[in-house]
């Protein structure tokens, strides 16, 4: 028998993934034991065992051999009573359900801490790379001044197709989705909630400090118009989603989700198509930059398989940072450079800018370079959900380049 | 009293860097009790409390409060003795000493597991970019394929000079030892020797297998003419010095150090400067890419503190691939394509080609394109020694490119 037996909760697209990639890592001593679905009727494309599938979590729970939960299932109210429940028997989990980790981190580290499971969870922020091991534990020091980066590809691919192939967003869209690089729901990528889970799970393991998604200002591509792209064209720059948890101060640190002119100096300039990269930026070594295949079904098992081995020789998450004496706190009282496009939303007029730097009007369509806070945006973020209006970051670079 | 109370050998510019980083990281909880130098008479660029250094090593062993040996001395030798007395003691080290590492870690090892002291040394490989220990944490399975990557920035920095700044290789060699970013001695980085013993360390940590120096072809870039960086121009790649292991089949890997035409569609073209940058290759996740200042001393000295505070977290390399059943076997038998380029060493007669490609002679140089096997070039190491003679890779990609 194994030393590994996994009980695994989902067989979508990654689940397959994981039960293909298990089964050929020879030297990792796990077997998957047992599977959970929603839908045993369902066609699947892997080979399994007869008797594997089930529809009842109890099959898996009662199951004495089973020594590790896999839960890499869709909907993310269930993925959380089943992690809770698996912890609260003492059973460690490997985790890829970033929206329900980053809704409820802090009641799951009081779990594996009440309960002496562990929670495992690279898989959820930008699949096979590594991010937030590394945080964790290569970047555990107080080093560490910013992590930004494109952390989801769908978006990324369709922003790809429009600057590199000059598609048209709405082509661009359905492409991704045919060729399975967006996920269940598009808007989840594209209004930026799927960057922003990715971003409430490193910025824990980056500066040891939690906050809630509703409080973080997340803004999407869905609005984004071929006036956008021909001025970043006509500027050389790309347009970007961008994630970003950025220290401010030795005790103070902001973070959002916003799209962002990026110019080609910049590494994430050259992540394209569903590629993710996330740069890290410390005090001693500059800027470090990790680049890969964020999702789909292969790079993601291949870090649940990670996550699996590292449970094996004992690894746990320390969130070691959390205990640091003066952990930063969370501030949206920062000043940032924004273009806002409009055409009816009399833009000058609603946002308390607090100087407006650029201003262009046409018959047709407006912008304003402006400085704004971010606690602004977010106490204006109806207005800039108006269909006639995009906002985009200037980051401070932008100017020196 | 902190935690952590260091012995410090070196106190070059790692060194140096090292009292600056640790003296900063206020959650480290780790201290620099003494520092053993080879002449205490020098002055030093960082503020040192009274009493703190010493010529004598007794001085830091006999120290009942020291209880981590920090070396980054640029003799091999004496580090090996140095680390070695260290682990026989029980004492733990984190090393920054390549070479030392590469000729004597099987009997490094063998001390850790006989004394239960531990040995970290992420900051040899590659200084801040965390290499060593993803490879032995993280891609901890059967799917890497292929870790290639440039792991020397002095000779990057010279070849990008060179290529980006049309600057003449006498000149670009001496702005590199003018910059610091050569090491003492300059022969050294372009010889191959440091992507060499880099390349070692990253092998047992990659497939976990250890090739002795001796056995590996290195071949640097003293040789390199303006002919091949024309030649390299005119096909619009760029010539690195590529260090590079890769699984030829599930039971043989091959690694050398040598230069490569690289086009532009690959990772480790756009890595300049004084820069590293690694791909790692893998069965799932295809090419996942790491990218950072790879040395200098800050970089360095920031590595080293991850290594100190993850020694402090009770962290030690596991090299648990070295028990990997079916580990892979090293081999020299495979065929490589290359570039030759003489004048008088008759390269055609001399060498053992399985079939030549292209030919191409005028009144003053002459090159040929053909397959011939790695082990010999080992066999004809005398031969491309010539000054007359610079070989260059081809990899297989470039002909699909």
């Amino acid at each position: 028998m194994a030393d590994i037996n996994v009980g695994l909760f989902g067989l979508g697209v990654v689940g397959e993934g994981i039960v293909k990639v298990i089964s050929n890592a020879k030297n990792a001593n796990a077997e998957i034991k047992r599977i959970c679905v929603k839908d045993s009727s369902k066609k699947r494309n892997v080979e399994l065992k007869p008797g594997m599938i089930t529809q009842q979590r109890e099959d898996i729970f009662n199951d004495p051999e089973i020594n590790l939960i896999v839960e890499v299932i869709n909907d993310p109210d269930a993925a959380y009573e089943i992690v809770s429940e698996a912890l609260k028997k003492g059973l460690s989990v490997v985790s890829g359900s970033k929206t329900m980790i980053a809704r409820h981190l802090p009641e799951l580290i009081e779990l594996q801490r009440k309960h002496g499971a562990s929670l495992l969870y690279d898989a959820s922020s930008c699949g096979s790379i590594p991010v937030i091991r590394n945080l964790e534990e290569y970047y555990d020091n107080d080093l560490l001044l910013e992590v930004k980066g494109i952390l989801n590809g769908s978006s990324n691919f369709i922003l790809s197709r429009v600057f590199d192939h000059n598609e048209n967003y709405e082509n661009a869209l359905q492409t991704a989705i045919d060729l399975g690089f967006a996920e269940t729901d598009p808007s989840f990528d594209i209004e930026g909630f799927d960057s922003l889970y990715k971003l409430i799970i490193i910025t824990v393991h980056a500066l040891g400090v939690y906050v809630k998604p509703s409080d973080i200002f997340t803004y999407g591509i869905t609005h984004i118009s071929d006036f956008d792209i021909n001025f970043a064209k006509e500027k050389r720059v790309k347009i970007k989603l961008v994630a970003q948890v950025v220290k401010i101060s030795e005790s103070r640190f902001t973070m959002f989700v916003m799209p962002e002119f990026v110019p080609k100096s910049r590494y994430i300039y050259s992540v394209d198509d569903e590629y993710n990269g996330v740069v890290i930026r410390g005090e001693c070594y500059d800027r470090q930059f990790m680049f890969g295949k964020g999702a789909g079904s292969l790079p993601t098992a291949s870090s649940i398989l990670s996550d699996v081995v590292a449970h094996h020789h004992g690894y746990k998450y320390g969130y070691k940072k959390m205990g640091y004496k003066d952990t930063p706190v969370y501030t949206t009282d920062v000043l940032l450079k924004v273009y806002v496009r409009f055409s009816d939303t009399p833009i000058p007029d609603l946002l308390p800018f607090h100087s407006i730097l650029e201003r262009y009007s046409s018959q047709t369509l407006n912008y304003v370079v402006g400085e704004i806070k971010l606690k602004d945006l977010i106490e204006c973020d109806k207005i800039l959900r108006n269909p006639d209006v995009f906002v985009i970051n200037i980051p401070r670079f932008f100017e020196d380049n």
